[in-house]
């Protein structure tokens, strides 16, 4: 692996586990065993290796949230769009932690959030409007409108929900089945509009991304 | 009125317009003419005058969300649940605009907030109730536990949400008519589940909280 690619895995490790705050561009280049100035080498600070995970995060996600045209969408997509939309939560999870602390001092980040937050959005129509001519989902535009907004708002603040509300257990680390539990709040945002097997495959669902406090069920297929 | 009450009147105004990192108990006590020792006779640092904030707020809050017991809620109740979430958001938005970053460094503050969230699902739960008993609404106990929940992180995101996501208007000022539009998200939450009425009113709500972008109409009676 390139040195610069080393040094942006180390990144992301160090800011999910520690938070972004408490992570130096030293902790990082010690972290791999590099000179600080091998690193600054490839990034001239941190700032730079925020912006760039920020870019990967915003290719994987936009990435993900592409409707297949060839083919209508189906119950199976929709699954793929819950547990891509969960593994980029985990995976990026000091992105949402404490996105306007990073963003304040951070003008190209700002600008480039700004735009993803827009695509996201009309590719989320694009997805709910090819889920309806799949007779998966129901609802008026209206309604899609303010469901995206909302699922939005889930995905980047159920992190910063757990970390301030402690609702989900009162010790600071965030565990991916905490984060799991933010799907299944989508879940039931969506519920009232969803259809025919969406509908139907509703509790499964429930029960896939629900179940916290209790230990999951082993569940070997879908 | 008392020093003390200018003192905390005063950081709310400042914490609200500029964020509270940006100011200090210096600019409070130059804001109201009087000494820092002055200040520092009611207040230890600008933690305690947070704290001191917060329980205001706090108090507020669960005041508002207090379900009258001696009659049946009416749908007046549920238009003054909103206005009075409206006007928490707006009269205390510095402290949702940074939570978790107020919390880091301020051990009570974070244990009464844990314990705030908790009291004020319970207060969630038992106004739905009663709005179901009312027939106002319909809805399974495992929806209302979600909705409340997905309520309470759009009440506490939305401010964020606008900072970052800059998709209602790009700059950084953030005014009552934005703050207005949040309590339409909520309402297109809780419009699956609305009955009688309720729903008979809710276009007339959507259009209330929902004119954003255009000049909302001329509206004397509610």
């Amino acid at each position: 692996m390139k040195t610069r690619d080393k040094i942006l895995l180390k990144s992301l490790e160090l800011f999910n586990e520690l938070g972004e705050r408490k992570v130096t561009t030293n902790h990082i280049a010690a972290g791999l065993g590099i000179s600080p100035g091998n690193l600054y080498y490839h990034f001239r600070n941190k700032e730079e290796i925020i912006f760039e995970l920020f870019c990967r995060y915003e290719q994987q996600t936009l990435g993900l949230l592409m409707a297949p045209e060839d083919r209508p969408l189906t119950y199976a997509d929709k699954i793929g769009y819950f547990e891509g939309i969960l593994g980029n939560m985990w995976d990026y999870r000091f992105l949402h932690r404490d996105l306007e602390h990073l963003m304040a001092d951070n003008l190209p980040l700002q600008e480039r959030y700004r735009l993803f937050a827009l695509q996201v959005m009309g590719q989320g129509q694009r997805i709910y409007q090819r889920l309806a001519e799949s007779g998966l989902i129901e609802a008026r535009a209206d309604e899609v409108t303010a469901l995206i907004l909302n699922i939005w708002i889930i995905v980047t603040s159920w992190i910063p929900f757990l970390l301030t509300s402690g609702m989900f257990g009162q010790e600071a680390a965030i565990n991916r089945d905490l984060v799991k539990r933010g799907i299944y709040q989508i879940l039931l945002l969506e519920a009232p509009y969803l259809r025919g097997e969406a509908l139907d495959k509703l509790p499964e669902m429930k029960a896939r991304y629900g179940g916290v406090a209790e230990p999951a069920p082993a569940q070997k297929s879908a």
